[in-house]
């Protein structure tokens, strides 16, 4: 997921290569700066994960759905939620069941399908892991910043947030 | 990958409760931006290179290679290099391999085993995919920050990404 910053020796001639808004140092600094921290970061909570038996994604499910009213949602909204494949999210959400942590149903009288319910033992397990996560989080990320770091970052992500959010249904 | 904010009347009393750093709004804002920002634009990227059917994991490989010695790595390092047990990097390249991207080769000599190679194919893909993905890289994050932004950003994460790379090999 890195932007190759290509060394004028190195560049063939292309018919593009004129017009490449190639990053520059500084841009490029952030950029790689983002993309390490956005994946040892994953990485690094999923290791502190492990000792709960939980997959990262796992994890993240068991958030989504103790939020959604009655702690559940159609299989199709929760793919749409966790930015999965159904066919993906369906592979987790059988090893989720068999872990007792998740229960598929379907809705009666309601045809769209089926939906994905947060058992108790999901629950459960939800509230004794956020503890160890949250501290997991803190360490890692949000301690290392300073208030106004925290504020500024926010400031510039959130505009970026939206505009993502708001391609997603676009083909 | 969230941290679940529990409202104080959701939480069952636990031993750990009293001692559990929740994140504050100010902090949870922060983190879900992030996260959105992190997930959301993976997911962008990746789809602006389906129509040069390339994975966002296949780009980077080919970005990783293209930067070694040589153009040609261990498969240890490469899986090192992209955060990947061996098992997942082993069958990602064979899926390169076949579409003639990376070439596997023991190297005589060298009892340490596999090296992956970026093929003549593979750079030249290269070439012809990073000036569109340097597009998407500025049109979905880096030209969503002022210079002032951009600068703030990299001091505030660069710390960050050198505290989670020197986790990287401890237990």
């Amino acid at each position: 997921m890195d932007t190759h910053t290509i060394d004028a020796a190195d560049t063939p001639p292309s018919q593009s290569e004129e017009e490449t808004p190639w990053l520059t140092a500084r841009e490029q600094r952030m950029w790689r700066a983002h993309l390490e921290v956005a994946k040892l970061l994953e990485y690094q909570l999923s290791r502190e994960l492990q000792p709960h038996n939980l997959a990262i994604n796992d994890y993240e499910i068991l958030v989504v759905l103790s939020e959604a009213p009655d702690r559940r949602m159609r299989m199709t909204d929760l793919a749409t939620a966790t930015l999965q494949s159904k066919s993906r999210l369906s592979h987790q959400i059988t090893r989720m069941e068999n872990a007792g942590l998740v229960l598929r149903q379907e809705c009666p009288g309601d045809r769209r399908g089926l939906y994905a319910h947060l058992t108790e033992h999901g629950w459960e397990t939800m509230q004794r892991v956020a503890p160890d996560h949250v501290r997991s989080v803190r360490a890692h990320f949000i301690d290392r910043f300073t208030p106004e770091q925290l504020d500024d970052m926010y400031q510039a992500l959130s505009p970026v947030a939206e505009h993502l959010r708001g391609l997603r249904g676009k083909p």
